[in-house]
Formats: C-alpha cells, structure tokens, sequence
C-alpha cells in the first residue's frame, strides 16, 4: 500500500533568508523526511548532505524546468522538497511549480503537494531595520525578465500615489542594470528627495550590511543581487540612538495615518 | 558588570499563524531567555508558563502602554518578549514599540531591542491556497481604528489599477461591520465579478478553514476577526483537482505579467 506513486508528496519550502535559527521546524521536518532536495545551487548548498538523501542542484533560471522534474520525481513515489529562498510563495517556487502543474500531464493534480512559508527577504529586512513595512506597504519584483518595463514603472507610480511603504525585489537585474537607477529617478520625481531609503543586504549571515539614506542620497550601486531595498512611504520616521550598543538608527512606519 | 540596566534587553517577537511548527527557534530562543512575556491575551497564553517567567497578558487597544511598560521593564533590566501573532512588524507591535520609543524617555534609545519576524498571516494563507501572491502584491489594514477610510478606498482603488494581488489583514472592524461589505463592492466594481478571492479563516489552527469563490459570490460574512482576505490578480489562476486526497482548488498567481 506504501510504495509507488501514492506514498510521493512535493513540498514547497522556504529556507528564509539565511540564518538557521530563522527556518521553520515544519520546513526542517520536511526535509528530515525528504527522498530529494531540488532547487537552485546556492539554496540547495544549505542542506546538509546525509545518507537516503538525493541533492539536485540547478542553474539560475531554468524555473519551469525545475518544476517539472520536482512533480515528476514525486509521482515516481519520491518524497520531494523544492527549496527556495525566503518564502516560497513570494517570487519564488511556488508560482512556477503550479504553472507547471497546470501545463502537465493530468494525474500530477492527484499528487500531495504543500507549501510551507518562511521568513520572506522584506520582513527580515524590516525586522533588523525597525518596522518601516508597520502600515499599509507593497512588494514589487523589479527584474524585468518576466514583466514588461512600462508595468513596473506604472505600478511604482501608482503605489506612491497611493502612499504605500514599497518592498523592492530584485532591485538589479543582471540583463538591464540601469534599471534601479531609472526607478530611484522616478521615486525621486514622485516622492521627493528626502524619503527614506533602506539597503539591506544578507540579511541574518555574516555578509549583512544595513543601510538607510534619503531617496536624493541614494544610487543605484547601493544594490546588488542579494539587496533588498524598502522605501518608506510619507509618514515613515527615523529614531537615531547613538548612544545604543548596536547604534543603527531605527526606521519604522507609524501604525496610524490621517 | 551584568547586573541593573545594562543587562535588560527587548525583543518583538512574531509567534506565527498558530502552529507552533510555524515559530522560528529564534523566537523560541528568545522566550526561553525571558524574564518577561508581554501582549494580547490570546498571544501570551500561547506561551508557555515556566518559573522565572512572568507573564503580562493585555486586552486588545492598548497597544502604546503595552509597548511603553515592555520598554520600562527592559530599562529596569528584565528580559522582555513583547509577543505578536505572525509577524510583529506587519500590521502588529513592532510599530507600536517604537511609537512609544520616541515618545519616551531618551535613555530607552540606548536598550538592546531586536525585531525578531515571524511567518505572517497572509503568507501562512497563501501557503495553505497556493501561490497568490506569487506576482506583485500589497498588504492593506481594512480596520478604520487608525486611519480615515476614504483612505483605504483610495488605496484598493489604486492597488486594483495596479493590477496588484491584495491581502486584506482585519476585514472586519467591530466598530464597523458594514465597511467589508463596500469593500466588497467597491472591488467589484472596478475588478468586476469573476475575479477569485480566498477567505482563509485560522490558518494552521484546528480551525482552520479555506474558502475560495468569485467576486461576485462573496459576501461579507464570509470573513470574521480570525480571517484572512487574499484577493487575486488579473492574471491569478485556480487550478481543480477533484482527484486529490485533498481536493481543495489551488490559487495561484503566475509569475510573469504582460
């Protein structure tokens, strides 16, 4: 009754951002129990080898293909957990394995498959920065690799209208890296210069380097691939504290507004 | 050396949806530190007692002395977990401590205080449903307690010309039961009938309940205190899957957009 295809189940896991002590014991108990670890190099780099336990690193980009054999290898009866950084369900592997579940062969619908959340990139950023995402915020994808230019930029125009706090993902992509510093300009154009910026990058390992500037400071090489940049909306305040141990000044967003 | 003030510490703490599988072993390592538990009476009791461990449990709406009293204690050099349900720096206490930070004595600005995030509610929904805030998305307190509601009507309608996934935390105010009700409407008018909307009640609780239907099939009472609102994109997808041992739909936003 255990073996083949009815005993294989996918999960979707988020590792979180990086530290240990910020992974989910429901995503450790996953992959206590996982047959194969399917995901990109680096998140796959961080679990640990152990007897029973199939590792499948992949390139960068290959989203859809990745999916695919992760449905493919449970309905053989593997015991499956795609990894992702952060949260699976945002900008991550969620999305793409239900795409490809949905252009896929009809008896992967039967399959077991969960998705267990994780500590997303801007609520560990926020968290070390303050509480800047404390009122009404959005969470934009900046790479264009998957939407078109003019969409971004509407939807950076239309959160500042709406005077949202805004999470930017992927603020510097690879194939069109002038992009950041158009959106900077833009914030610039729309909020002014003196909105606080912050600049979080690694957040939780040994490379984490904070930094919060003005919009009119801030350039585009304050970001790189492993940055997450928040942009506060106009009501976000900074609390200096030079005497503290830990001296980084405290940005966070009021609960209330008028 | 590490005795008074000097040893005092204050972490805001996020405890996640519910699942104690869901709480990171650095929230865990926080409580099991504590001196001092402080928050919302359901979120207290969902900490153990042990001895040495004072628990401060508080009613709802007094989030700013809360804050104020954790801040007292840290500075009289207890251990403070002030605790939240998800995450504290979304929609919850983190804002509320630093709020009453800067309206405080200067000497709190030089206390240890740390954010430690947590799984929030609408990524613990989307988990549970699949995938809807796979594409840019935002996150709206629908409670009037805190700001004018010509507000979040202005925010909806802009989000929805943004074509943004919405994730609604507290959609229905005691105080004012008939504001989801225009939400619902307001939405409908500009997103029209059939977009799918997910009411994701308790999530990872023995409560818990999942419901997915159209715009136009919604209705206010589908939503309490305990529910999360997730609604779609233009572009957000469901998946059926009759044959499944679970055989909930699944909800997913792809992650390219045109």
């Amino acid at each position: 009754m255990s073996g083949g295809a009815l005993s294989g189940w996918l999960a979707i896991a988020g590792l979180g951002p990086g530290d240990e002590a910020l992974i989910t014991p429901d995503v450790t108990a996953a992959l206590a129990g996982a047959s194969d670890v399917i995901g990109y190099i680096p998140y796959v780099a961080r679990v640990a080898p152990r007897e029973g336990l199939t590792l499948h690193p992949s390139d960068n980009r290959v989203e859809l293909d990745r999916a695919a054999h992760a449905l493919e290898l449970a309905a053989q009866g593997r015991r499956v957990v795609v990894v992702s950084s952060g949260d699976p369900g945002v900008f991550a592997m969620a999305a793409a394995v239900f795409e490809a579940l949905e252009a896929g062969p009809a008896h992967w619908r039967d399959l077991d498959i969960r998705v267990l959340p994780g500590i997303t990139a801007m609520l560990a950023a926020s968290a070390r920065a303050g509480a800047p995402l404390g009122h009404d915020f959005c969470a934009i994808n900046l790479s264009d690799n998957l939407k078109p230019w003019p969409l971004i930029e509407k939807r950076l125009r239309l959160a500042a209208e709406a005077d949202f706090a805004m999470a930017f993902y992927n603020p510097r992509s690879k194939a069109r890296p002038e992009g950041f510093e158009r959106v900077l300009e833009l914030l610039r154009e729309v909020c002014g210069n003196d909105r606080p910026i912050l600049f979080a990058r690694a957040v939780s390992t040994p490379d984490e380097q904070l930094r919060v500037v003005s919009l009119g400071q801030a350039c585009a090489d304050m970001a790189d691939m492993r940055t997450m940049v928040i942009v506060g909306s106009s009501l976000t305040r900074i609390i200096e504290r030079p005497g503290a141990r830990k001296p980084d000044p405290i940005l966070y967003t009021p609960r209330s507004a008028s």
